[in-house]
This record gives structure tokens, C-alpha cells and sequence, in this order.
């Protein structure tokens, strides 16, 4: 393999741990400009579909078009589920419909739905025109199924079986057929009515006898997926099982499709990344994408913090209450946001500790009060030993011994609270059926900077002034 | 399969989306004191391994010390893997060094190293001294490999096969060979020297015919894995191109084993998982992990709280500046909490987005200068909205205009900067050889805090008193 084709491993030896080599992707922009078709099909003839897609994410869009100009003859279909929705937009813009629409035939049906599924109505029924009848049919199908199922993830092409057939027919009828999947871990073995009795594992056919039956090399436990099941839930059951492949059902039974690992690798990843961005106001893909105007990602974000505006006001609303006390003893503004902050940070660790356990099943109803009274006490225990830091702290700087007494008293308080907080807060979102890393955080935020500020200012009110 | 074997079926077709049902663990609880092992095993019997290691892990130590018990005699080893550490040193103590050591020979050796490695050096020399030869010296060899290399990760059980042989020599070894893996999906074609020359899929190996040779059906592109590789790297790679099995080479570049894509999923979904972790401060598994008794999550949570409390208290005194201030205008320490919040708030959506994005490589050097202009951008948006509307709301509450352009002049400063941070921190920390997920939340929000108290303060002191 020539080093041009193979930008991310240069860019890892080289010691630079990013992703695509800075300068092959300078190199590619430069000969875009420089409008010699020849030498940018030179540069990126080699590349593999993932890193050709990478390039085209990292370049800006006018060179994103110039690419796809150059590239149109021998443009490799395999690039476009590896784009982000924003950057596809792009490239269906420069290839046109009727090579876009021509490129997604060739895909397997998964992706292709997919693809599909992010598209304006407008965009989909014109490509669809320009599809082979089969295909447009298949789609269509597809995108019937809701958007997170397990019908959508699945994919039609897959290799079934009579059950009553033996390994050697099996074998015969493969190396004969012409349109098996170009890929497949398994085999589907089906009753009568196309219903799955299990699958064979290739490897476990390959080391069986010819006249062995295929229902006797079936693997045990493997139950069907149905094709309305969620997609999470379809994730945990393959992490759960170390699945490869599962079938897909519908309702009558009849085996529909498959999932294979590689779909749900991402569905993984998505799902265990999303948490740190709902947390942060940007779960939503559309707003965390990297790939969106400045317009765009401002107006996605603004709502997020609007409603933190407002937790913000209500907790300014009570130190408002307090604002005479903060006249007289200015240092309790100076030490208040001590208080508050450090009840919050001490209940995100509990409540990010939280979210991860309840999307990895590890917490649910029969361990939660276990695990919310371990939480009680971990937040006392730190609680005792951040008021004795503090307050000692707080007393000397200002040589007020009374002072570092409250501020401790508060801190106690707070940390236990939040602790407490931390764990209940995503159980109760959990129990009403929202997803706890939505808003968990900034109803935490809002219990700690109120309980903080109000026993803070108040007990510094009752036994200071 | 019986409804016993389903705990998690059961369960989310009860609409309860939490994992294990908590009336099947609370069931066998019950069992387990009444000290019928006939009646637990017929409980926990037909429970598949997975369930079993989430049903230990949902139990407290007394009762999984009981059930381990009652299942002494038919333990079935996969469940080992598939325990968090701490609960797996119960297991371990309950089964006593011999069982241990006899479940541990029983699985694949990537699983056994995995286990190893997370033992102490008196528990491992206890174990090892009751192992056959063979398993103590793969684990002993795996464990030589550095903690996140692909040596950790691979298992030394694969197929492998000479170049000069055809598809009818491979499948006539396979079926006669005694100690194949238990799965397994390619072949692995070697040169004389051992060296892999490639992969051949099991699915196109049972499409071609018995004289073909197989180095003629190795499929293109697949590079192998240096065992030194970090495993990141190797997670990236399998996503990158969609790899279900790589081979690993040793410096000589000899075939030493594979991984396979279970042993990424688990990583894929760590790293992904690991961000919201860390940037909560409990982001090493040692801290988040929901097994650990009460005072060693306390310990191991204080440190980073204490980190807090050192930025808390530079935030602090730099509003123990402005304390006469605040004597005068105390409407000042009610407000003020606003923007330094509302600082923070929007500098993490764009560090949680910029965390993601350098984890999955999106965001690196050959884009970063442009990403940085646009989160710039951004951020100047959503401060000049916000600036508006605490500007006008914070001139109603206190009836002062000159109040209401002193914070909205503040907001915008500090919104900007915000936005600025959040995508500059993460890259300088990235730059510097460390992780941003570590230090980039703590770094951010000292800064949006200094910044948003100095420049309220700051100019309210200036324009207002």
C-alpha cells in the first residue's frame, strides 16, 4: 500500500495522535485548486471509503464539490454512509440526483434507508424516481419501520436455510447462488412458514460433515429480534450475548432481516457518547455536530441555555432575599459561590456515575435504595471534610471564627444533599420514563446552588447579623 | 427457553426498562436464605452467563457469597469475564484459589489475561500455582504486554493456514483439527516465516471451490496490528473499516494472535463512556465504579473535589476584590452568580462538543483554525442575545438601566471568551500529550468564573459607583 493511501497511519507514526495527516489533507485542497483533475485522482486514488470520507469532512465546502467534480467517474458508493448528514448534503448536491440516487443502490439496504431517512421528502421522492423499482421498494419499506427500531437498523439481505436441509446442500447452494450478501457470519435456518429455528455459525458448517442436518448444528439461546424492538435494547442484547448477527422478526414471525455487530458497534458508541453531550445542553446530534453553521449551532444551542437562564434567575432570587445581610457582611458574597459550586460539583459526580450505571443496566430498582443510601454517606463524609477545610479556610481569611463555623455548617449540608440529589434526581427521571442525562443536570445544579445559597446566607443571617 | 432463563425479557416487556427484574433478583435473595440449594439452582439454572454475572453483581456480599455456594459444582467459567473487579474478588474468594484458578484455564486467553491483570501479586501467584503449564505461561506472556496494548486485548487461539494451500487442504484441516477455537470468522493465510498474508472471510472460503488456492481469496487492504498498538488505535482501525477480526504481529512481523470485534466493542464503549466520567471527575473506573464500598468512593472522589476547591477559592478572592463594592451595591452579589454561570453553561456544550469530536478524530489539526473561528462566532451570538435579555431583565428587577448595560456588557465578554475556551482549551490540552475529558471542565469553568466576576465587578466598580 503507497504511503498517500494511508494518511492515518503516517499521521499516528509520526507521533501526532489526530486523525487524518494536516498535510495530506493541505495537499489534496492545494491540488483541488490547482484545477489538475489527474493529480487529485493521483493523490486520493488510493484511499480507503472511510478515509475518503474523513477528507471530505475536513475540507471546506467549495473543495468538497471540486473533489467530488474530479472524483465523479469512479466515486465509491461505500463514502457516503461514512459522512456526517450535513457533509452527504454536499456531495448529493455535486454528484446530482441521478448519480446520488445511482450510488445508493449499490449500497446494502441499511445503509441505504438510512441515508434515505435524512433526507427532505422533496430530496427522497427525487431520488427515488431515479431508482431501480427494487430498490425504491426496499426503502420504502424500511423507512416505515420508526426510527429507532430494529427494523430500520436491519438489513434484508441475508442467507436462509430449510431446516431440513443438510451441510453438503447447504454448501452447493451457496457456491451456485448469485446474490448473496458480500459478506455474512452466519446462516438462517427457517421452518416451512420462513420462521427462523436458529443459525448456524460458518465456522461450525465449515467443520461439519456434508450429510450432517442443518437443524442439529442450530446455536442454542439465540432468541429473534423483533422488528419494533428499540435500538438501545437491541444494543444491550448483543453486548449482553456477544452477538454477531441476530435475526429479525416480524410480527407474525416470519424472518425479516438481519443486524450484524457493525451497526450496533456505532449504536454503542452513540449511546454511551450522547450522555456527556445531553449533559453538557448538546445531545442532540444535530446540535453537537461539528458540521454546522454558525447560525445553525447558535439558534440549536440557545434553547439549552435559556432554560439554565432560568434556573439562574431562581437561584439569584435567593441571595435577592438575603441582600441586606450581603450589605452589611460583604464577605458572604465573596465566600457564597464556594458554597454552591462545590455542592454541585460533588453531586455531577455522583449523578455521571448514576447516568453510566443506568444506561449499562448496572443500576436499576433492585440495587437503587442499596446504592442512593451509599450515596447518602459518601456525600456526609466528604461533606464533614470539606466544611472543616473550608470553615478553617473561610475563618482565618476573614479572622472570623463564627464565620467559618456557618460556612462549614452549610457545606455539610449541601454536599449531603447533593450527594443524595445526585442519585435520586436520574432514579425519578429513570421512573417517569425520561432519560436522566436530559436534564438531570441542571435540575442538580438548581438544588445545589439553592440549598447552597439558602442555608449559607440564611444561617449567616440567623447567627451573624 | 423457560421465564426464569429471562430476567431481562421479562422485565422490559413489564415496561420496565431497567435491566435484571427486580422480583426475579429479590426472588432468588429469598431463596438464598432459606438455604434450599436445590430450590436456588432451579432458580439460577437455566440463566444464561451474562445474567448470572448481572444477577451476582445486583446481589450484596453475603448473598453472593451464598449463591456461589449453592453453584459451586456446575460454575460456569464465561461468567468470570462478564463481573466488575470488585465483585469478582468476592467470587473469587467464595470459589477459594482452586476453583478459581480451574474456571480461569477455561477461558480464552484474552479473557483470562484480562482477569489476571486485575488481581494483586499474591493472588496471581497463588492462582498460578495451580494452573496447568500451558494456560500460566499464555497469561504470563500476556500480562508482559503493556496494560493498553493490543497484546492485552488479543486472544492467541486462532486458524492459520500456509499460502501454497487450497480451500479443500483448509477445509479437510478443519474438520479433522481437535483445538480450534470455539468461533472463529477468517482464516488467516501465513508465509513460511509465520508473517500473515492476509484474511480469508468464512463466507467467501464456502463459496469457492475445493482447488482454488486461498492466498488467491485473501481479501485487500487489511493491514496487520503492531502488538505494541494502543488500543484506541485499535478501536479506531475497527470502526474506521469496518473489521470484525485483525490479525496482531510481533516485531518480526509473525502472526502472534487476533482480536476480535467483542473485545473492541467493550473498548469502544469505555472511551465514549469515559468522557462524561472524567469530565465529572470520576472518570478513572476505579472511582465511578458503583461497586466500591463507602470509604473508598469518598477517598477517591475527595482529590478531584479538592481540585475544585482550589479554583472555588481563586474565584473567590477575586470577588473579595471588589468586596467594597458589593458593600455599596449588593444588588451586584445577586447577579453576579449569572454570569459567571451562564459562562460556564454555554463553554461546556462547546468542550463536551469538542471532547467527542477529538475522541472520534473528527476535530484535529487540519481543521481546528476554522472550527475555532466558528465556535468564536458563536459564542459572540449567544452573547449578544443573552446579553439582551439579562441586560433589559436585570434593569427591570433593580429598576437601574446603567445596572442592566453593565451586566449585558459582561454577559457578551464572558459568553465570547466562553466560547473561545471551550474549543482552544481542549485543543491546547490535546496538543500538550494529555487528555481534554482529564482537566479541560475544571480549566473552563476557573475561567469563565474569573473572567465573568472580573469583568461584572470590574466595570461595575468603573461605571457604577
Amino acid at each position: 500500500m503507497s504511503e498517500v493511501a494511508t494518511p492515518h497511519r503516517a499521521a499516528s507514526e509520526a507521533g501526532d495522535h489526530f486523525g487524518l495527516d494536516a498535510a495530506f489533507v493541505d495537499g489534496v485542497a492545494e491540488a483541488l485548486r490547482s484545477d489538475d483533475k489527474e493529480r487529485i485522482r493521483k493523490r486520493v486514488g488510493g484511499l480507503h471509503h472511510a478515509d475518503m470520507a474523513d477528507l471530505i469532512e475536513h475540507l471546506d465546502d467549495d473543495d468538497r464539490r471540486l473533489l467530488i467534480e474530479a472524483v465523479r467517474e469512479d466515486f465509491n458508493p461505500e463514502v457516503l454512509p461514512e459522512l456526517a448528514p450535513q457533509v452527504r448534503d454536499t456531495v448529493m448536491d455535486a454528484l446530482g440526483f441521478e448519480d446520488f440516487a445511482a450510488a445508493l443502490s449499490e449500497l446494502d439496504s441499511d445503509d441505504a434507508i438510512h441515508i434515505a431517512s435524512k433526507l427532505t421528502e422533496d430530496e427522497r421522492a427525487a431520488i427515488a424516481k431515479r431508482m431501480p423499482q427494487a430498490t425504491r421498494m426496499l426503502i420504502e419499506q424500511g423507512l416505515a419501520h420508526p426510527v429507532d427500531s430494529a427494523g430500520r437498523l436491519m438489513q434484508r439481505e441475508l442467507v436462509a436455510v430449510p431446516n431440513y436441509w443438510t451441510v453438503g446442500e447447504t454448501i452447493d447452494y451457496m457456491r451456485a447462488a448469485q446474490n448473496l450478501p458480500d459478506r455474512f457470519y452466519v446462516i438462517f435456518v427457517v421452518d416451512a412458514r420462513h420462521r427462523p429455528r436458529g443459525m448456524v455459525e460458518l465456522s461450525r458448517l465449515l467443520r461439519s460433515k456434508r450429510p450432517e442436518k442443518m437443524q442439529d448444528l442450530i446455536e442454542k439461546d439465540v432468541e429473534p429480534v423483533p422488528v419494533e424492538m428499540d435500538r438501545e435494547d437491541v444494543a444491550f442484547r448483543f453486548k449482553q450475548r456477544d452477538l454477531v448477527t441476530a435475526p429479525v422478526i416480524d410480527k407474525s414471525g416470519r424472518l425479516v432481516g438481519q443486524i450484524t455487530i457493525d451497526d450496533v458497534v456505532d449504536i454503542i458508541e452513540q449511546e454511551a457518547a450522547e450522555d456527556i453531550l445531553k449533559l453538557a445542553g448538546v445531545g442532540n446530534t444535530q446540535v453537537s455536530s461539528l458540521y454546522n453553521a454558525i447560525i445553525q449551532t447558535s439558534t440549536s444551542r440557545f434553547y439549552w441555555l435559556f432554560i439554565n437562564l432560568l434556573t439562574a434567575f431562581l437561584a439569584s432570587w435567593v441571595v435577592g432575599l438575603y441582600e441586606d445581610s450581603i450589605a452589611k457582611l460583604a464577605a458572604l458574597a465573596v465566600l457564597m459561590p464556594i458554597v454552591a459550586g462545590m455542592g454541585g460539583n460533588s453531586g455531577t459526580q455522583t449523578l455521571a456515575t448514576a447516568i453510566r450505571a443506568i444506561a449499562t443496566r448496572e443500576l436499576d430498582s433492585s440495587n437503587a435504595v442499596r446504592i442512593c443510601f451509599k450515596e447518602l454517606f459518601v456525600g456526609m463524609i466528604n461533606g464533614l471534610l470539606f466544611a472543616a477545610i473550608v470553615g478553617v479556610a473561610a475563618g482565618w481569611w476573614f479572622t472570623d471564627a463564627m464565620l467559618g463555623i456557618v460556612i462549614g455548617v452549610a457545606m455539610f449540608i449541601n454536599m449531603t444533599v447533593a450527594g443524595l440529589s445526585g442519585i435520586v434526581i436520574p432514579l425519578l427521571i429513570r421512573k417517569f420514563g425520561s432519560d436522566p442525562a436530559d436534564s438531570g443536570g441542571v435540575i442538580l445544579t438548581t438544588v445545589t446552588d439553592v440549598v447552597g445559597f439558602f442555608t449559607f446566607l440564611g444561617l449567616a443571617t440567623w447567627l451573624l447579623l
